[in-house]
């Protein structure tokens, strides 16, 4: 499945090792020492592989799969033909994860300083980093061990980064303290200045922005994506944050733990948000708000006032889910006159 | 018009030069040899120049034009005042392509590979490259031959492009294979991981992306755009599509031929688009939707169920625009109160 | 307060001094000679700390200051705990402006031209600028004096740069004529094609861009925001304009003074704005409208129609904001049956 030319496939496994490795039942045991050589999605995997069948709303596709073995659940088992090997799993993405870190592994480039970078020489860069061509650190920048930063990344003066994480190409950061075990994408912006004016004498007057970026531990930003520092405080990502690609974070806001931002969000100036909060694709948030935890808030969402804990909102501006859909079963009706 | 700082003009040319060029009739052929010295908007063109009239709903700017020459419909005419060479064609916004093409041709750099261009010693560069400063290309990249690589691109390892491809500046390109005589803009992010999560023991865990980005041929992707690679399978960009800037894609989308996405436009994972579809600015797309051929989605739609062929749809859910528009004038009516 | 690792502070200063900046009064003159270290939020804020307090929509956390001074205004002054010296301002916003800006001044670095830079022979670069690592500047370019061109900028052939202006890392810059006292912001994307195409034998055919971007002075271009160039005519951004990040303008657009565009907002082509619109976030607007001096669109709003000065309008599609607000009432009225 894998392009060879960008993935290393480090199988073929048995049947038996694949069961242990996604913690499954291998239905017909006298299939134990049947090779596999690859994974791939139940459409297009055929014989020497394996495909993971879990989704619900396709049961259809069940009858379909012409691969070698297939991870199911036992509700689904029964729908998958004879032909091929079942292996039942509890949660058979947690397996396909599982399985898919035995067969591939992430390329990592070689631990190198490439000629091209230029390092202030008061910056600290740590053991076994690959610092790509290409790349500025600026002055007394800490670079922990282990890290990766893709060619043409600027890293401006003062700026901290944890030990492996990874920064990828042409990315900026700046006045930026970032955790351990993140990954900020290609073309991210962590640090300009926020967005704050004040009118005076008919013109927009730059309000100083005096705060950092702190971002905490295991944290992705995707690619494109525009972090500004904090106007008198910080703005704050919590441990565990995943943000999605070309998403916009204001100054001052402050994210809990495990929250994630799908493509396109975009959150006003001092927003406060709690744990776990999840918000889909191309939602918009105004400032000093309030999210409470667990919140979730549906795609292309508008909110513009506090959202309690656990609350599931939608709708422009955002109202409970229960209620938007019934506003849109209303508006359908009305439309369809 | 055109900046001569940037643009090289390539007039004049006489009306009836144009006139072959455009494949139009000059109803006045005594004015056959009058030079064109350069083109215009219809609102700046003045003596020695030419301009383009076809918007039926601007007929009132025709009696405007202080333009040389006007090229127009046999319907619109009519509206030019006298003073005014008038050429009638059949499509005058085509009549305008081709004269556009005649008078300036872009700007090409010269074949040439910068000498602080990092290139692998394994990569495959075809003739008449030129290759910018600070470029970067990885371990057996294949680049073809009469492309243009801007200062500060990062291709990473793997990776194709096919010939009169170009790529612009600070773009960077992992994962992917690009077709023939595509233009990739500045700033755009190629192949990064699709955003795929799944939560274990309270940690969202990263899914490995293990598929790829293949772009066909005659694609442009906007400045900033970014196209996220698969994850089991392929992210797949079809023939002659045109993404404008700002775009989110995400992993496993697939596009026929042809389709349109404007700017800022995010489509989620694993969508399967036909050839054709135009998607108007700031839509969004849930994920697994499957979208026909010759389907028009209006700008700021969101689209959270799958689309019909030729369908148009608009609105937040999406509906078929006609049942749009009694929602607005329903609710129009309502605000009114 | 600021991390002295980005920021210097010039403090401390007197109270009186700072009644002085401030143009504010020192309630209790006995206090005059107190001795003020920085300035925090007033939630942060403690001893040998200023805040300032003028929100009126959180009168509550008055009460809760701990810092040893206070710019607040004459009615909220009385909120303010006793323990907390007093200044009392006609606007404590410009009286933090101004204190801001003697605490703080933003970090400049050294004027210097980086040996990595590549610069055309034929490019003029003004006076006492800073040319970071990477840059290329080509050919014809004229960048006027003080500018800061931070590393990995590319400044394609023919561009101006005015005096003052400053450009973020790794921003491109094409067939642009830039103002003075600008900042473009690191990724910002100025000057490539604009998105038009026409359809020809089944294929999109492009349209040559033969204008320029002209910027005027005193404006900021946010963070990966993309500005396109004209096609037969410029586009214009007017003095004074402020544009957040993942912000799209379109070809041909032309903005007034001081506009001012929110996150993620996007502009299709050929618009007309008049003087200080205001455009929140994630807005979007049809191609080829006026938008009227002065007025103001919610965030999320889509405009498919002009405009008119001064307007307030909201909703998909847009109407005056208080149709708006009676549409949502009525909505919501709906959604709770």
């Amino acid at each position: 499945m894998a392009d060879k030319n960008f993935f290393e496939n480090k199988g073929p496994f048995s049947l038996q090792k694949i069961a242990e490795i996604c913690e499954a039942k291998l239905a017909d045991v006298s299939k134990a020492q049947l090779m596999i050589q690859d994974m791939a999605t139940m459409e297009k995997a055929g014989a020497g592989e394996i495909c993971f069948f879990y989704d619900k709303k396709a049961k259809e596709k069940g009858a379909q799969i012409k691969a070698s073995a297939c991870v199911t659940t036992e509700e689904l088992a029964p729908l998958v033909p004879e032909s091929v090997a079942v292996l039942t799993a509890k949660n058979p993405k947690l397996a396909f994860l599982k399985l898919n870190l035995e067969f591939y592994r992430e390329y990592q480039p070689k631990p190198d300083i490439a000629s091209t970078a230029k390092i202030h020489p008061s910056a600290i860069i740590g053991q076994n980093c690959t610092i790509g061509e290409g790349v500025v650190i600026g002055e007394n920048v800490k670079i922990g061990e282990n890290c990766i930063i893709e060619p043409g990344v600027v890293i401006a003066r003062g700026c901290v980064v944890g030990a492996n994480t990874r920064i990828g190409a042409n990315a900026t950061i700046s006045y930026a303290i970032i955790g351990e075990n993140c990954y900020i994408y290609t073309g991210a912006r962590i640090g300009q200045d926020g967005f704050g004016f004040m009118m005076i004498d008919g013109k927009h007057k730059r309000i100083p922005q005096l705060g950092r970026v702190i971002i905490g531990n295991d944290v992705e930003i995707g690619a494109n994506t525009c972090v500004d520092r904090g106007a008198l405080d910080d703005t704050v990502i919590g441990d565990g944050m995943r943000v999605d690609n070309l998403v916009q974070i204001a100054h001052n806001d402050k994210f809990g733990m495990g929250c994630i931002l799908v493509a396109q969000a975009g959150v006003a100036g001092s927003c406060t948000f709690g744990d776990y909060v999840v918000c889909g694709g191309q939602t918009g948030f105004a400032d000093h708000l309030n999210i409470g935890s667990g919140a979730q808030i549906a795609s292309q969402s508008g909110i513009m006032r506090n959202v309690n804990p656990g609350e599931v909102v939608m709708g422009y501006p955002a109202v409970p889910i229960k209620d938007f859909m019934r506003q849109v079963a209303y508006l359908q009706k009305v439309g369809k006159k």
